[in-house]
């Protein structure tokens, strides 16, 4: 949540002026997004994003963010649109960084959704896993069991400065995982972070997707399964069954989901709040406490890693266990 | 440059509904404004800034802030027209802060002014003199002689810490302000932070003035002396009298200098030079190292007053000493 990287007025007149979008009218860092820096612009041509990427980001993966934007947005998924520059380019370069204009998406993500948007967000992940089919590029998930097992060892026994016991917690759930984490299931391209913040809405409609900087090849039921932990938990830690039934509800209507997908979701709802749970122990444990980006608390996965402990089946969810 | 409060979707679709501005499409909170909290809106009536008002404004003050947009817009003057909800109230309360919610003002700050800039910026000056005129309210200008004692009270010997012998060098100025600083000039409402980040063009077309929060009524010739500290010296702290003779040129073409007011510049400029040296070093004493707002670096000033303790009349700064 932080402007990284400062632009000056003429670097960025001159930069709008190659992709055929007009004067520069005005142009505001806005305070989104943890690892990039992004400007909101007005160009004679419209509203656009100037996104500059920061380091966490790696160069070699931008193609397929941004490409991915680009099937999506063709195959009928609203979501922000790379704009391509005179010479046909994807991807430039503004003040030392590699930059991407890309199409405004109005909408307001929502700090408390409801099970209407639940079921619209159901919808729209079916919509954007089938849309996803085609695409020509592929990138392995980083943050997968593989992942997780590399970034438990650098958070290490520091775990249990963060909460007494966590690090006892994560190596018996890794132990689990690496017996029960499903690896047959359909694969296809995932969102992999679609958290409220990344859909948008205008009134209950849903408007569009955005964010695919964590998006890969992966199993597409893992992507629902982020959803469950990312909506479907209420600020007390409670499940809140209405919205996990809306979203499957969403989700079955469009891509119905196999017996297979069914039997795993306690497992691959495991593994995404094992996910979260290390990269924001990793973020706690390394984020300066003065840092212009806010940190969040690991301790929100550790009360949903034990709703899913307990879970017995998809049922738990909302969902029938047979298709 | 940062977002101080957060809020909701729902209170803010709530908040722009009660100005008649249609539904909620996004919102934004932008890297920009040291005082206060700032969103960029668009609703179906169009863009908006909303302004939360945090701590380091007085409440007493807002009517006379909003209330001058208001009366200069009126008058011809291009600048943001706070927004009226439906039963005529200028001023809200949204998040638990005073808010309200302002026009949209297309434009860019020149990072590195030209002359041709300081032209457009001493017309648009004097324009909102005049345009001034009759505005009901007052404020005082809490940033002058008396202001700039109690600051210096308040920074005291610390100002050593800063650059060796600052102490002393402030305290010279201020017997010298004393004795010699203007009182009996021609009087209105002043800007008196005019800097370029206040200043939008669009090429090199002045679109606007922004960022009322220290508007007041004092010498209206003071309003200059703070533009020639801003806008006329480079960043080698050398003064670029060609930018200096642009703006009188300007400023003169509107509404021309009295012989009074030539001849007080020097100390105007030198008192304009303090008041920043003053607000520098206050903050740079009193804001963590860690904060969100970035420390402006008092030494500027130190190096603009040197310039302006060695002038001897307007004609050092590019004006003719007579009208």
């Amino acid at each position: 949540m932080a402007v990284y990287t400062e632009v000056s007025d003429d670097d960025l007149a001159r930069f709008i002026a190659s992709y055929g979008l007009g004067a520069l009218l005005s142009y505001k860092g806005i305070a989104e997004g943890v690892e990039n820096t992004n400007y909101l612009v007005h160009a004679t041509a419209g509203t656009f994003i100037l996104t500059l990427y920061e380091r966490r980001v790696d160069p070699k993966d931008l193609p397929f963010f941004l490409g991915l934007m680009e099937h999506l947005q063709a195959r009928g998924v609203s979501c922000p649109l790379p704009v391509r520059d005179g010479n046909g380019r994807i991807l430039g370069e503004l003040a030392g960084r590699h930059a991407a204009i890309i199409t405004f998406l109005e909408g307001v993500w929502p700090r408390k959704p409801n099970a209407e948007q639940c079921l619209e967000l159901g919808r729209a992940l079916a919509r954007m896993h089938i849309a996803g089919e085609g695409f020509a590029l592929t990138r392995a998930n980083a943050l997968s069991l593989d992942g997780w097992h590399q970034l438990f060892d650098k958070v290490g026994t520091s775990a249990d400065d963060i909460l007494p016991g966590l690090h006892r917690t994560i190596a018996n759930e890794l132990a689990f995982l690496d017996r029960a984490f499903p690896r047959d299931l359909p694969q296809g391209v995932i969102h992999a972070d679609l958290f409220p913040d990344n859909v948008f809405f205008i009134g209950d409609k849903l408007s569009g997707l955005i964010d695919f900087y964590f998006a890969c090849n992966d199993m597409l039921a893992y992507d629902i399964a982020v959803c469950i932990n990312a909506w479907c938990f209420e600020s007390d830690y409670a499940f809140n069954v209405t919205k996990g039934r809306a979203l499957f509800k969403g989700y079955n209507e469009v891509r119905p989901l196999s017996a297979g997908e069914r039997a795993a979701m306690p497992a691959l709802a495991r593994g995404a709040a094992m996910r979260f749970l290390l990269t924001r122990s990793y973020d706690w444990l390394n984020t300066p406490k003065d840092a212009l980006v806010a940190r969040k608390d690991p301790f929100d996965y550790v009360r949903r890693l034990r709703f899913h402990q307990n879970a017995t089946s998809i049922a738990d969810y909302g969902c029938e266990a047979a298709p």
